[in-house]
């Protein structure tokens, strides 16, 4: 027996640049977890041991019950969270940054009818007085019912809540009878980031549905919806179903996650992957600084694994010869360098160093 | 590092049953070309080397021309296919049976819109003939629009289109200006009983549209819709997209599916798991001519890795308590015993002994 | 000012046939109210004091708390009646021959994303035992739920449900946790039929939600869902305008209500068109008997306004060179003579002399 | 018989406000017209003698090939004309005033799936410029694609396209393989303020599809889909049916259309409309001048048949009392005093009489 697949290894095995976390591989123990729960048979969809091990794991980190959905990948943890928490009328206030809005091909609205009402930021974060730019109009028929909040944490600009500020928010919803999701594509690089357990800006402080993210942060494939307050969200066992987001061999999305989450290795991972872009946010600075930089300024706050600058005209393109990554507003050239699990020391010092060159070339 | 992900292996290592091809696990040579795809970084979203492969394979088993959309699992694969292929006033014709009728919590309707109208067959076969029971009402804006025709190859019965019955709906839905669907999930199990390349009974035969199974056939995860006509199909990129098909880390999708392709993986599993199946019929056969299998009769051809069977009251529910399987009709005493990749011989003998002592012991 | 709108009078005002209760115009009492309720400033949506009125009207035919919801069509208050009686992951049982399957374009699917799980009946009736090839499978995520039965009353097959009958299905219906809905396009033929209140065979029987009809009945447009049972319902205050079913000068709609509920001019009507159906029938029965008619048969029993018939081949065809009307079933000579609030006496009797001479001419 | 439908008039005939032009009743020539097209039988569902010649009416006004769907409402001529000119992975750049967008309870993403790119705009009115803030990203399946571009004719802020704005926005439109679709619920409004014929500022302009509106210009109900351009839209005949905007008795409809533009009501009723809001403008203007109306201004331009106002606080509820009008923004102040077919001149002057009497009582 071919142990190898037969299949060819057709990828550059050097390759690694800055354009995405899930642009990486999948890290070695989630493999080797994947290994583990192989063998002989399981009940599919979710009936077999490691998912119900999952909701033990996830117990331990958000504390008792909780309730967790595996699912296929983000936008379906996302889309079908927040179908769960609204009746067919609701409607879902956010940032109009959020991966919800503007990276889901309107999943939201086509796949699970929800009017998104975006909000403008800064930073992409909401703020209660952001919120009530479009949380208004309840009992009004001709208003999509704005009846949950949404919000990205770890931002999709690289910020970061903390945990007052999210408490500020799930306060400020469930006063005005608004439940509070948050997207957690990037939970970990929060939680390593802030130095706290996940239950503390999350379920502590006021969460009622979360998306909580494997796939960048080192998984193969593989989301999971927890429900944190299980009155805030309705039948999701049928919605995960009906939107396709049901996995047969659901023990190898559960087996990941129990890996990502019983050993530390989403602290490890996510921790790591901040400092890379901390370091890379350092060097930059200090390039900016002494003159071997210039002409680069920086659009937004690095709080996680992401930088976000603005580079002088034409670099971006030619330093992509070299390192992918990708614009965020090519308007105005700023672009997003995203680190990994996987970037390393090396991978930082290369590309800045090639980011110098290119600047000294013009 | 724990290359074993830390995970504890949790379950039975000796537990196997009949209750589905997707209670299996993953085959060995899966896995390897999962690791094999492993490292560095690609990008994301189908842009990387292994699809770009997988086209190349898929058009060495269906000829050139044709276009592979991995996606995650068969519910997925039936519903963007479909809607891929209908306008938004489209109904498609399906046995009562099929699992996108049956099966999949309404995904069609409530994720695509689409009406499914619906025939009762013997053995989960249509015919032309029973198409026309559909099959009408063109231009007539009180109908949902019948546009296209769904077969399962094999049956959700555990049955066999031959080449000719393929052809004859095709061109009966074609000269009434309907698409062909397949719902292949299981369709290695088919061309490895028929002894067929794929494409002779797909789209040598008129098939439009294919869902491509995987899961079932030793995968963990991912099917393949694959358009064998491109003109029966437009924006599947796009309906990938927005109906949460699309896995960010699709290199691991595509080399399962290389894996099972390059390398006659697919006929392997199948063809064992029809073996598996036709040596449980001929034993129950064997058992009910000399009487040691009393009271047994089956209800369905056994074509594939199924076997339909008729038994006892109370027998099945004994059964159960050491073999896992699942009641097909209980109110008739109907249960389906399903036979995959990693079916023994043993498994079979074993099952067969406990069934004449349970039957013994009435 | 032209106060005949400048526009020519079109058709042919000596024009009827037995093709559908909604081929008819306004009755004039209905023209009168709507004359009535002109003039002035009202409320937009529903907040008019017509709106206001027609709550205490329908409570007066349907006992205290019942809550009126005027729509524009049949399609509409279906669908809306429906979906707020069902979460996302809901189905309905029906007969396939229910309007809401056959006869709606896909509306509850594409629009409202519900699944129909259908069932044959030989008159257009469902039953307990009928309701309960499809009522099964409750918790089981793979099937869409269950959890409302539709009836159509009267049938679009022109039967009729007894009290008892009704009452059978609620009482099945809710024993099982499901909800009981009643399509009343042309409720009040039922009622003129049954020689009954509304609310003997709907609220007291156990019906939840109710279609209320009245374009069939004399009506311009407008329809009216009525929560029978207001735990059975939620948001459609909500669902109507999102499903653009809310009018804004609903004014109109509720004064026409008001005059079909207020004076009785609901039974008349009805009742009228029930006769002539009946006077038709046994016109056709004498006709059979004496030879005068050979060759025909009935192939429904004739209980409201409409009669089917099974006519010899051809036959059709030329007799709708004089009198407009519908093949029900092509295949087999079905056909469906439908009678309206305006059909005359001479009406029928030329209809019948015309059948006779088609039929001796043969 | 009683003609008056025995209803009692329920309603004071005096009352008459600013609050918006569906509080009206309907015009007089409109019912002449409903009556005249009343009695005997005609085909239902539009293929009546009054259907027919609305087509050649449409075509008289905006040129030959047009084809006209009458449809219920405007929401439902909005959103099916919309779903006709975009494949499911389709979005409408609008802008976020635009009524499907803040008016339509989320109709167009709730019925329709279509998601909506929504642009702040300072009158109401889009620009190529402004769309361009939304119109990019076609080929990105991550991105709903921006396929249509939706503008509202007069605005939501009672502004108006000039021919040339419209024009420009259609070339733009165009340029990047987008259509153009007009909302025009007040296109009468538009036309008479313009002075033109409806073609020159729609299909002469490059509107590929538009909604005309009738019931704010003296119709009981009614609007219509208008299909200038065929090559933009699709499958109209059955969307109008799926999504419930299919008249069974749709003579009635038509009449009232035909009524509408046959006898230039429409410009007589929209033009008194707009020449009453000109008249309160003027009056309000010359307050302010002289002294009279003391902290009042003006947020847009008075350009069809409404006036916004900014209003000392605590004035328009005081006012209300007697006359009923809309707060637009509450937050500053703005109200929003709307002119229909029937408002008179001594409605005007009363009111601004009452507006200055409230003002010096402050």
């Amino acid at each position: 027996m071919r142990e190898d697949g037969g299949v060819t290894q057709l990828h550059d095995l050097s390759s690694r640049g800055f354009a995405s976390d899930n642009y990486s591989g999948v890290h070695p123990e989630i493999l080797g977890a994947i290994t583990r729960a192989n063998g002989a048979h399981q009940i599919a969809y979710g009936e077999d041991v490691y998912t119900a091990r999952l909701q033990e794991v996830f117990a331990e980190h958000f504390g008792p019950g909780v309730e967790a959905f595996p699912v296929f990948n983000g936008t379906g943890a996302n889309v079908i969270g927040l179908q769960s928490m609204l009746p067919r009328w609701g409607a879902v206030v956010c940032a109009s940054t959020a991966h919800i809005n503007s990276d889901e091909a309107g999943a939201p609205e086509k796949v699970a009818g929800i009017k998104l009402l975006t909000v403008d930021t800064p930073d992409g974060k909401l703020t209660p007085a952001l919120i009530d730019q479009q949380a208004w109009g309840w009992g009004d028929e001709h208003r999509a019912q704005p009846l949950v909040v949404s919000i990205t944490q770890t931002t999709e600009l690289g910020t970061l809540y903390t945990v007052d500020e999210v408490r500020a928010i799930a306060d400020h919803a469930h006063a005005h009878g608004m439940k509070l999701h948050m997207d957690g594509a990037r939970l970990s690089n929060a939680a390593a980031s802030l130095g706290l357990p996940f239950r503390a800006f999350t379920r502590d402080a006021g969460v009622d549905v979360l998306s909580f993210g494997g796939t960048k942060n080192g998984m193969m494939y593989g989301e999971c919806v927890v429900v944190l307050n299980p009155e805030a969200s309705d039948g999701l066992i049928y919605l995960r179903k009906l939107n396709m987001q049901l996995a047969s061999k659901m023990r190898f999305i559960s087996a990941q996650l129990i890996a990502l989450l019983e050993n530390d290795l989403w602290r490890r991972n996510a921790g790591h992957a901040n400092e890379m872009a901390a370091r890379l946010r350092a060097a930059l600075e200090r390039g900016v600084a002494d003159g071997s930089i210039p002409g680069v300024s920086f659009s937004q706050a690095t709080q996680s694994n992401a930088v976000f600058a603005v580079v002088p005209a034409g670099v971006a393109d030619r330093l992509r010869e070299s390192f992918r990554f990708y614009d965020w507003d090519a308007a105005r050239n700023e672009v997003r360098w995203m680190c990994g699990f996987d970037t390393t020391e090396e991978d930082i010092d290369a590309f800045v160093d090639a980011l110098k060159k290119e600047l000294a070339a013009r």
